[in-house]
């Protein structure tokens, strides 16, 4: 029998862009093992099939909003060392969260609530908490948004559960000991995608609508990241020694983005689209978007890394490698 | 038949202290209608029997974190124009939620969810909501603590789950159209107390205990606000003009406070207890207390409202007003 203690890693959204561009990464270390979970909502299964096989990856089908009622996973806890605690599970399809805001309450709020209480008898001194944030816990903020720009004013309810589950993570890390690190980033991209502009204008292209719908009138500009960076940036940063019991980071490019209506531009071009595009009137793709911003990322800066793809080189790479098969 | 419409507020948390203070200026406003509701766990009916039987108030004894089911109450929503609602409930007990999250979840954030999600079909466009948060949304910031305060890294689930339900409130307010005021104060005090620092060895002096144990070293020290003028501020800054949707304030008053073993020395002459007095070792009296901190209101200064009583003297008026009969 083995009874060599591993290294636990819990991947939530395992099946999402950014879960499933970070499991290989993970699953490749020495002495690792790994429990994804993810309701596949938004997320899918075949980004991550092929892993699906590995005998140090256990996939657990599940909804966070729950409690989460798995032997197996506890007995997963209980056997080996949890290291990390990277929580990306979401609702991250902002527009849907607009009319009901029990659906970012859900998905966002209560996922993070339930697995951080479900884990909680199973830290150690080592343990670390990882958590996707966003950009929109800021607001409308005019200028540049760095970590310390207040008061937080969310728009949206995807903003506000996302600071919320901030709040939790703070007074968890406090009540228990445990370091959190808080990632705050902007579009995240890659080919994994599962909602988004790319994602909503591509499907909707390569599904031959009659015209091409844009929401908002194409002037949004916001900054845009690889998935793949995004996820080197995360292990650049927790590796570096930190004080603090909770840290903030703003992640990403901090260039001024991309407007939307070349976003448009790219997509016709990639995929030879020679129907008619229309767009909105509003600036405001939907209620609560915040149609301009950008990133001050001095203190990653700071610790060392820089973000070698800007907004532009991050979309097109993306637009190259999305294809009908990532999409559907 | 009387079809006039009445203003309508709704006070959530009205046996509570802040709540009992404020009922009565509102019941007493021309052509207002109330509708208090508590759950009676903290409040006590007996800070508001005496308006139990005026016609303009309709008490609701109900549990916020569940989904409310009063056909009075939405009947009165109806029928009525929405003006304020004060969103006062919470669990007010810090310490209580220190080793089951579940308490701030459920108690204060929940609650905050629940109400908005309920009065929403009735806002109109001059419908205001008014939310009573804390300081300990800032965390142990170190230096006087500002409205820009950042970032916020609350420690206890109390603190938490008031900044989680102030980002519901933004993401609402954005939503929805409807201006909120959000305001932060440190310690509330006044001869309805029903819970901190006085009330309980109040009740443990009253209880004659074999000797008198104060939670941390006493050398605590915090301000001390007295729940009429706290409400008082309110209702002056909330009939102030405002252009921003969601606006916060630190209120209250901006001394350095009164160290707890001072409070301990007010209450054994106020009782005439003659028993022995034990600390303990630590400065924090729980997991997440914030021992030392002091505010600026220079932007509650800067509208025209500065606090009468200091710290001391708040703490002397409500110490002469609690009785065996306020207590139990």
């Amino acid at each position: 029998m083995n009874t060599t203690k591993k290294k636990l890693f819990v991947i939530t959204g395992v099946a999402g862009l950014l879960g499933s561009t970070l499991l290989p990464r993970i699953l490749s270390k020495k002495n690792s093992i790994v429990v994804g979970i993810d309701n596949l909502k938004l997320g899918k299964i075949k980004f991550i099939k092929r892993f699906l096989n590995k005998n140090n990856f256990f996939f657990l089908k599940a909804g966070l909003h729950r409690r989460i009622n798995s032997s197996k996973f506890k007995q997963i806890l209980a056997k080996n060392q949890l290291e990390e605690i990277w929580h990306l599970a979401a609702n991250s399809d902002i527009p849907s969260g607009i009319n009901n805001p029990r659906v970012d309450y859900r998905d966002t709020f209560l996922t993070t609530f339930n697995i951080l209480n479900f884990v909680k008898p199973f830290l150690n001194l080592n343990s670390k908490i990882i958590f996707s944030s966003t950009s929109a816990i800021y607001g409308n903020v005019g200028k540049k948004i760095h970590e310390k720009s207040a008061p937080l004013m969310p728009e949206s309810n995807y903003g506000s559960m996302k600071l919320a589950s901030e709040a939790f993570i703070s007074s968890y890390s406090f009540s228990n000991k445990v370091r959190s690190f808080i990632f705050r980033f902007p579009n995240v991209i890659g080919a994994n995608l599962t909602h988004g502009v790319i994602f909503d204008l591509s499907k909707k292209i390569l599904s031959n609508d009659k015209y091409l719908k844009v929401l908002g009138n194409g002037e949004q500009c916001k900054p845009y990241s690889s998935a793949d960076e995004i996820v080197r940036c995360i292990i650049y940063l927790t590796r570096k020694k930190h004080f603090n019991l909770v840290n903030y980071y703003n992640i990403g490019t901090n260039d001024k983005g991309v407007k939307v209506k070349n976003i448009v531009k790219l997509l016709i071009k990639r995929f030879n689209y020679k129907k008619n595009v229309v767009f909105e009137k509003n600036i405001r793709g939907w209620k609560g978007d915040i149609p301009f911003y950008s990133y001050s990322t001095k203190k990653m800066n700071k610790m060392g890394y820089k973000f070698k793809l800007n907004s532009l080189s991050a979309l097109k790479k993306t637009i190259k490698n999305i294809s009908k098969k990532t999409l559907f």
